[in-house]
Parts: structure tokens; C-alpha cells; sequence
């Protein structure tokens, strides 16, 4: 698992690219999925991103002072677009319309497809020429697909999958303004960061985003929480969180809410049961994908339904 | 299936109770999940509206003229609140996180709460206390549970369960100002309606919502619309989506993903893939519940996304 | 739903044909799901037995002296073939490796094909030539795919679903000599069968047996059981079980084996774990269909493993 | 991931134990799961062999000439039991019948509890008291739970695992005569073998079999393939399947039965749709385990069903 481009692919298994303290700012290059090779609606995603080499990742930062176990709190501070443009795929045996690796099928393989997104003047919206009609349109809403830390137990995953040491999320609120909590599972906690997004979908359906390389700020902190810790945790300026990994849905679902309400329950006295009834009358569930190794769903709720100083974990 | 309090308890099988023209505005009353009988944090949900004696139904109304094969839009004008409290009940055996009918488990059964739900004098929120802390609040934000047609191909359902006849969808959005598509399986229609909630979460996890009894005024109108329809779509001021019913999510989420997917291209002359390429950065995933014997969800995109007047059904 | 033909294609909603007395032999004749039409490898079966007019059922059979709440054991006493011919099918959108209306994928389409399965001369194998290559061969294994009551609840299903009240279970053990336990739910029980099988491979997964039409001769009689009894249950020579109805194949599964335990706690002593100990031992799982609306399983137990007496229901 | 005991707690990223050539018989002692800690009724499971200290491997023992890419068969001669005991337990947030880490509920928790199965003096079959009733009795039908090679991709798994590379597959038919061919993802393979069953029921679905420790004797041959291979693929005396890996059962039935389609089609010149015939008329579906990170299911078909020579990999 050499390093010599800069970027790896597992998350776990690396010496440190660099070491920050805990609350300074650091910026950092990430590259597309393509590692930014797939450039025209004529190019060949297998072929010049061919598995496993999709994906790279920035990193692993090394935390000074993080200790296994400790909880550290990941602060997208700013997401800068690298390029004027994105790249979005479908492809063959990918895809939640589409038989894949792990459900597949015998019809015939759907046809591979390659867009260009390209920035409008203002950086606030994107556009891309179809085949068969007039351009698609959506607004600029960046985020990381993909944050994570080194996994426990001494596992190395690849960098397309998610699990409770984060990675391959693609949950859209990971952009300019959230905080994403892990557990710290080797001492410095070994973060790992890529796989941009310049807009997504819930779900990310067709199995990628508008893929771009960004320059970001990040800053992490290493924070107390709850003995309840134990999948990631998304904060945003309205919303706070927990995030399930699994397959199917059901199960990435049961996880996020299950911890959300036990961490609502262990921050406000109150006892599982009232907890869920207020999980249940108030919660959003957002989708993050359905195309990853395994789905991603984040529970929330809104921050002002409970009392301040509740929430920060 | 008599009808002599009014209420019936399937989705077909019944003469009309009612007859309007397409187009009229008509006013009904609808009780709560509970037939209204479940009044105090003391009460037993499964003694006062024992199963199938759940989830009464205003209906049928036919609506003349219409025939089998033709779609019909239900238009929800309004919504007033027959109460000044609602319920929501938390039962053994039911709810997305406890063990159920469907998905049994071997553990000691879930304690069974009820809440009692207040609103607040302007009634633009509601309130519950809690046997173990601080009382919950949430906003009012009104919908229909369960607003569906006869079922197709000479089946009679249940009132609890959802299908491509609409039936119960626990979908929050369809509140005041939102349409229901749906295809007519019988002459007339015959449409159903009931298991009004002031609240609810995505999902309803627990099981219900806020259940409440309501004064409503609606209007179904007979529209044109493209060969694909097949399941139910919903309209709002904003977004307009197709809602799948299945289990487990996933089977419920690509339904509805391959139905918009194909609406978009049967208006817009998008090919499927350019409009899967749409639908994938754009879409909006609702889960509307994970509790009934089948699930509910709508996938939905902004209405500005496309041209004007290639969204109307 | 008239009854012309002298096939119905519901469960529920009709005038018993006949009415026999617990315990009295009866003879039936059962059409195959095409209802017969289906005769070459050049037919075509969505326009012969066009949706829902397939699964033709013989019945409902009224017992006499049936209430509402009885559990009834149907005795399969045997089975002959009425044509030297079966027929099987793999069609678009449907089975388990293919797309489905309820799993929908945006690939071309699976090709159709039919299969004509011809007795050999003996009757014990049958085999059907290819278009591809050699011709295919199996042992003669009949079973009826499809035996059930009038559902519950008022309910009326049509005959292609599976579900507590027996129905279109396509579980390869209901062959000559097994039983089948049901719970009446109506005065008289009601009872219906067809979709005869001469032979099926676990899951029937492309979609369809080696469909044939039979005249069998079945036993109905009345039986005392405890009061677990909830979901169908099957008893062969060796092997006693329960089956379970859902989607995905986890939901039918935990349905069958909580069942398995229960009813072996009841009628053994051992408490549930002791009896889950038991199961999860010995039982053997049989995977019945993955294609129709629920997905069917059976787990059981070797009848030895029990002492004698303790497994009849 | 240190060697000290002679066990190891991961698939991959180990030096070689030993190394042997291909063909060359050798022998094995492998743990049970609990590491021979668990011993008497009253035993802590979770104290004596804490997670992720469960499921203890033999190995790695590197094939000598093996590169990655070929596949290797993997021959279990003989396997003798090492203990006349063997033990079971059901825990906590573990089983099918429980809610899990990945299937969480807010019921309270499941008893644990622990069993000693002994042998007869014969060792054909083993029982064990219970706690509530008369004693347990079942025969003996031993198999590795766990053989697998080094994960591809560089990717470290947890030995509690299964995938493509085999690993904790829990499939009886893994037994004495049995042969489990594996792609080799590294030189030499690394092969890693333990958690052996005096007995198991399908799907393990308590949690754990009859474990026990096993003297047993191995051999390992490079073998050609046809290019479809990409999961594991099992042999036994009378039958030839394919293993699928995945959550829920649905994925991995999918991923055996196309996989097995895929192969019968690679080997008889019959194409995919008769093929898929073939299968869906004859083939027996083995639930191996439903408690793992991942289920697994075996589809087989009969040897005989195809013409002599075509089956062997």
C-alpha cells in the first residue's frame, strides 16, 4: 500500500502523510473518484480508474495527542472546487437500477454513460449536455463522499466502503459548515478524506455524484461524549444526528435510529421509550447511498427540539 | 363489511357511501387511528381498538364518471384539526424498533406507552409530557395517512396496508395544497380516506403518529397522464414524485426511483438514462413509513428542475 | 368473481362448489397455472394466461362442521399427473434473476422462453429439449404449489400471493403424503388448491415449476392443536415444520423458525431457548419461492429428534 | 496481529505458519471458537473469549507454486474430534432471532446462555442437558465453519467474516469429502482454516453451532477453471453448488444461483436462459449461516444431472 502518489486507497495499514495538532486548521487537496483522469463525455471510467484504483484518499492525518478510543469531531471548514467542471457515470453493474456484484441478474448489462458537469459563471449552479434532450441543471451543494479513520480490530477496508470508522458515507450534509464525530480506533486516529462532491442526490442512485477534486479546510478536535459512542455522528447548523451502515436499508436504518435515540436518552434523562416517541414525531431520515459495499442512512433531529447544550456530544 | 358507524375497515368491497363529480369540493370528517377512544396516557390502545378494528376509514366516495383505467388527482384543500389533543402509542411487537409479526424475535416484549398530545393555544404546535423528564414539542404540520381507491384485479384489503391503490401510505407530505395521483381500479373509484395525523416523522418509527381526528375539504379531479403511470405520485408546491411500496426499503425505494425515472422521460423526451442522471443528482428520497406490512417511499424532484409544464400528470 | 370455468383466481369472496365432511376422501381435478393453454415452446405465455388469470384454483372446498378459529389438516393422499406433459417459463420482469415489478432495474429486458417437459415413459423423469445445447432431465417430484383457506379479516387475495392462510406457497414438500395444518378463518374453512408441480427446484426461481395439471385425492380433518398455532405448518414422513411468509427471504425466515420454537416449547416443555438451542441445531431450512408477491420458507425438525406423540399438532 | 498462541484473528496480512505443496496431505489442529475456554454451563462466553478474540485460525499456511489468480481446491480428508465435548450459548444481541449490532431493537435483551454437548461413547452422536427440560440429542455431522485465503485488494477482514474469499462461511456441507475451491488473491494463497462443528443446523441461527476443536487432515491442489469463477464453489460426493455472501439472504442467494447459472453455462455449452432452467428445476438451495456479518447460501445441483466430466472446476 505505497503512497507514491500522494494518495492511497484502505483506509488503515499507512505511516502518517502529515500530523496536526488537535483544533489547528489544515488545508487539503482531494482528488475526484476518477483521480480526475475521466475528463470527457467519450472516456472509459473502467479504463482509466480501473478497481480498486477508484477513490482516492487524502492521507492518513495523524491527531497529536488521540488516543485509541478517544472521540474526535472532523470540522469541514471550507470546500473550494479544484476545476470548472465534474464528472458523473453509469455504468454496467453499478448502480441501485442496475444488477450488480452483489445482486445480480441475467438480463443484458445497461449501457455505460459519461456527463460533464460544468460550472455556470458564479460557481452557484452546474450544467450537463445529455444525448437525447435538452441540458440538465442543479445547484452548487458540495460535501465529502468519503471521511473516515483507521477501522478497528486491525481490519483494512478498501476506500469504497463505509462502516463505523466513517469512510465511503456519501451522506450530503458532509459539507462546508458540518462535523462529522468518529471514534478514534489507533492512537492519532489516521484520517483519511476524498472522494468530493459538487451536488448529490439522496442516495446517490446511479452510483456516482457530480465527482471533483476540491482544496478544503478541515480542523479536528478530540471531544468528550457519551458511553453510548458508537456509530458516526453528523452535526449541521440545524440538524444533529447519527449515521447507520448496513444492507439492506432496514438495517442501516435501525442502526441510526437506535442510536440516536439511546445518545438523545443518555444527554436528556429521558428513558428510551419517551426518547423514540420524540425520535419518531421528529426525526428526518436522509439516505446517503444505495450503491456503496453497504447503504448509509443518517436519523436526526432538529437541534432546537431539545434543550440547549444538549446535543453537543 | 356493514357500515354502521360510518366507518369501514378495507379498502374495497363496499357500495359507495357517497357520490361526487370531479371537479366539486366536498367536506368529510375523518377519526383518528384509535376511533377517537384513546384519550388518556392510561389507556389501553390494544383493549379500546383492537386489530383489524384499526385505522377507520371515511368512504368510499364515488366519483362519477370515472372509469376503471382513468387517473384520478385527490386534491387536499384543506385540513382542521376535530380536537385539541392528538395520540401516539408505543406497542409490543410493533414499530421499526422493536421485533414485529414479520420480523419475530425471541427477546422480552417492549413496555406499551401512550402519549397524549396538546396543542398549544395558536395550535401551530403540540406538546406531550413525558413519564420520565421534559415534556416533548414539536410543530403541527398535518397530513393524511391513508387516502387510497379500490385495489385492482378484485382484492380487498385491509385499512393498514399500502399498496399501488394508494391505502396506507404514512407519507408526510401529503398535507394541505398537496395532489395524489392515483389509477382508478374500479368505476367511481371509490375513494377512501382517513388516519389524519397533526405530526409525524419520517418513517412514523414508533409505529403512529400523532393520531388525530380532522374536518377536511378535498376535490378529485379526472386527469390525463403518460402510459407509464403505475404508482402512486404525489404533487406539492414544490417537488412532484412517485411514492413505492414494498418491503424491504430498498424494494419500496427502487419502485419509486424506476418510476420517476421513466415519468421524466415520458415528459420531458429525456432518454432513461439522461433522466436516471437527473433523478441521481437531484432527487429527493422521503421515507414515509417502516411499520406498516409494507413500506412507503417517495422519491421526488424539484419542480423547477424541469421545464415548465413537463411535470403535470 | 364468477366461477364459470369452474376456476376462481381468489382467495376469499366465493360460494363453497362443494362441501365434504372432516375426515371424508375426495377427489379434485386441478388445472396448471396457464390453465392448460400453454402447449408449445412456441407459445406465448403472457397472451394465454394473460395477469391475473393464472394460478386457476379448484374450490373452495366448504368442510363441514368447520368454525372460524379450527385448525384444519389437509392430507395429501395422491397425486396423478393428468397430462404427460409439464410446461416452465422464464419471462421479462419476473423471478429471481431478473428485474421485477417490485425490484424494477432500468437494463433491456430478459428474454422469453418456454420449456415443454415431457414424461418419460415411466413416468418417473421428465426432460425438455433446448434450444441451446443437451436436453435437461429431472426426477418426477410432484407437489401442489398452491393450497389454501379463505384469509382473514375479510380479506380477499388473489390467487398468486402466498401468506397465513396458506395460498401460493410453492414449497416442494407438500407432495403426496404431507399435511398441511391452516387455520380456518371462516365457517367451513373454505379451502382451495392448484398450480400442480411436477417437479420444482428449491425457490423456484426462474419463476415457474414444471407446471401440470393433476387429479389428487385429499383428506380435510379437524385437530386439536395449542395455541401457538399462527402460520402454516407442514408434516412429511420425516420432517415437521412451520412456514413463514415475507420479503425479504430474513423477514419469512425468523417468521418460520419463531414459529418452530414456540410450537416445540409448547409441546415439549423445554423452555424457548432450550427449544431454540434444539433448532438451531438440527433444523433444516427450505427455501419454497423468491418470485411471487412473499417469499415462503420452511424450517423444521426431524420428527425423531422429538419424543414420540410431542410434534402432532 | 502477533502469532504467539499459533492463532490468528484475521484473513490476511500474516507471514505463512507453514508451507506445503500442492497435492501434499498435512494436518491441522484447529481451536474452537471460544478457544477451549468455554467449558461447563455456568461459563462466561463473552468473558472467556471477548470479542475480537473469537474464532481463533490455524494458519496461514502458504501453497507453495500458487500465484494470485489461480484457484486452489481445497480437500478435507478426514476430521477427527480433539475433545468429547463441544459447546453452544446463545447471547445477547447475536443470533437471528435476537436483535444485533446491525438489527438493533430497544427490547430488553436476550438471556444468555451456555451448553455442553457430549458425545455418546460411540461418537455418532452427541446430547446436552438443559436447563428446562429433557436432554438434547443430535448426531454427529462434523464441518469446517471457517476455511478461507487472504482477502483480495489488500484488504484485512476480521476472522469472524465470510466473502469471496471464503472465510467464517458456516456451510455443513463443508465436511469430511467435501472440497471448497478458492481464488488465490496472493502468492501462495495463504490459506487459513478453523471454527470447526461437531453439528449445526441450517443458518447457525441461534449463533453458534456445536463447536469443537478438530485434528484433521487437508490437502490442497491448483486447479484450472473456467473464467466465471469469482465465488467460492463447493464439491461433495453427490453435489456441486456455488456460495453467494451478502446481506439480506436475498443477495446472497442471487450471488450463488447466478453464479452457479453462470457456470453450468461456461461447461455445457447451454446458454444462460436454459441454463437458468436447468437450475431453477433441480437445484437445492443450503442456508449456510444467518448470523454473521454477512449470510451465505449454497446452490447445488445433483452431479448427475449433467454429463460426467462437466462439474469438476
Amino acid at each position: 500500500m505505497s503512497n507514491d502518489t500522494g494518495f492511497v486507497y484502505h483506509f488503515g495499514g499507512h505511516a502518517p502523510s502529515r500530523t496536526v495538532r488537535p483544533g489547528e486548521e489544515f488545508d487539503v487537496f482531494t482528488e475526484d473518484c476518477f483521480s480526475g483522469k475521466l475528463t470527457s463525455e467519450d472516456g472509459q471510467p473502467r479504463e482509466v480508474a480501473p478497481f480498486p484504483k477508484v477513490n482516492p484518499l487524502t492521507g492518513p492525518v495523524e491527531i497529536e495527542g488521540v488516543k485509541a478510543g478517544d472521540v474526535i469531531a472532523v470540522r469541514i471548514l471550507s470546500m473550494i472546487p479544484a476545476r470548472d467542471w465534474g464528472v458523473a457515470t453509469v455504468s454496467p453493474n453499478f448502480g441501485l437500477l442496475s444488477g450488480t456484484r452483489l445482486e445480480p441478474n441475467l438480463q443484458p448489462e445497461q449501457e455505460e454513460r459519461v456527463w460533464i458537469w460544468r460550472f455556470a459563471e458564479d460557481r452557484r449552479s452546474l450544467s450537463a449536455k445529455t444525448k437525447s434532450g435538452p441540458a440538465l441543471n442543479t445547484d452548487y451543494r458540495p460535501f465529502f463522499g468519503t471521511i473516515g479513520v483507521a477501522p478497528a480490530h486491525g481490519e483494512t477496508r478498501l476506500c469504497v466502503v463505509p462502516g463505523d470508522f466513517g469512510g465511503n458515507l456519501d451522506v450530503p450534509d458532509l459539507g462546508p459548515g458540518a462535523t462529522l464525530y468518529l471514534r478514534a480506533n489507533v492512537d492519532g486516529a489516521h484520517l483519511y478524506v476524498g472522494d468530493g462532491h459538487y451536488a448529490q442526490g439522496d442516495g446517490e442512485m446511479a452510483g456516482t455524484a457530480i465527482e471533483g477534486a476540491f482544496n478544503a479546510r478541515l480542523r479536528v478536535d478530540r471531544v468528550e461524549t457519551d458511553a453510548a459512542f458508537e456509530w458516526p455522528r453528523i452535526e449541521t447548523e440545524t440538524q444533529t444526528g447519527v449515521v447507520g451502515v448496513g444492507r439492506p436499508l432496514d438495517s442501516a436504518l435501525k442502526v441510526a435510529a437506535t442510536g440516536l435515540v439511546k445518545w438523545i436518552s443518555a444527554t436528556t434523562g429521558l428513558d428510551a421509550l419517551d426518547a423514540y416517541q420524540l425520535v419518531s414525531q421528529t426525526a428526518t431520515i436522509r439516505i446517503g447511498n444505495v450503491v456503496n459495499p453497504d447503504y448509509t442512512v443518517l436519523v436526526s433531529i432538529s437541534k432546537r427540539t431539545l434543550a440547549e447544550g444538549s446535543v453537543s456530544v
